[in-house]
């Protein structure tokens, strides 16, 4: 229609899951239906773009020094669960599942994209097993090549005087799947990740 | 997980088609993945915000004093079809089936939410008619009960020295539809609607 509706509608259609009909419909209810909730997402935008950081423990998004799991008392900060990105993190505290530390990589070892161990969040993991603060990591990395070398490459770079805990989340069949429907790597996993049944 | 991060969320979800998770979804996507589209996408909203308004003669979006269909010379201006909205107007273009004149009315008439005419772009639709300028319209309104009354507000105040051409466009089964899954009236505005076959 017009160029800057067109630039909007654009920029729109860059998120996850906004499509060319969304983003002409999320323009249209900003710019028509809604005007005033223009200012206030680009309030919303503007304030989380200045406000939220790097926890600089764990590398979770946070908005004092320290985010809200490594602020929490109640949780024993002597074990961390590795993961690749935030999102990551946040479906483990969706699920429930884990009450303890973090550490987030912010990405994974990917030698065929260029990302190498220095653009990770490593070595600050490192130093918090070497200070002594983590006795305890549970690698929640991806099921991949790449999630693999990144599990290989902490292991042998661990502190050496420190005898920490290393696991690896396991892999099999998802909850509600069945053996036919799964594919042989999955199989494979699965049936290496088998535990004593009691 | 942080105050900014749930009013960006917040603000988020108040676009249609968003819901909780892909708030979060795109709220992660800015501040994590792509943080250079957050701002990219903060100016294209206030470009928008600040060059679109609406078209002077018939209310469509628009950058320049007139929009792209009014300024558009191969189109007969003359004919003007009567919508609810800049949505609705959209779709009209989509389909391809009106090369004319709009005429955006940005609402319809509703006692019970507090819409008289006077909120209604009606008053210049009028004066277009009266002027001249517009010999032909045709109401694209919705098939409800406020549509049906702002169609009739608005042929009972036609000029009384002008011979405008009103036509209503057609009610009856959608295409693809069949009588069967048809609800009682639509069946009767089908019928009502029934025309010569030859």
């Amino acid at each position: 229609m017009t160029t800057a509706f067109e630039k909007l509608q654009q920029a729109l259609r860059k998120l996850p899951g906004v499509g060319y009909r969304s983003s002409e419909r999320i323009a249209l209810h900003l710019l028509v239906a809604k005007p005033e909730q223009l200012s206030a997402l680009v309030d919303a935008l503007g304030e989380a773009s200045r406000s939220i950081h790097r926890c600089s423990r764990c590398g979770n998004l946070s908005e004092g020094p320290l985010c809200a799991v490594c602020s929490d008392t109640k949780r024993d900060q002597r074990s961390v669960c590795v993961v690749e990105s935030v999102p990551d993190l946040v479906a483990i505290e969706r699920s429930g599942s884990w009450r303890a530390g973090y550490h987030v990589l912010h990405g994974k070892l990917s030698p065929l994209h260029g990302v190498g161990p220095e653009d990770l969040n490593i070595s600050s993991l490192v130093t918090r097993i070497d200070s002594g603060e983590v006795g305890e990591i549970v690698l929640a990395l991806p099921n991949d090549v790449e999630g693999e070398a990144t599990c290989h490459y902490i292991r042998e770079h661990l502190p050496p005087g420190r005898d920490a805990r290393v696991t690896r989340i396991g892999f099999g069949i998802p909850s509600g799947g069945g053996v036919l429907y799964a594919d042989s790597v999955t199989l494979r996993n699965a049936l290496e990740g088998r535990r004593a049944f009691s």
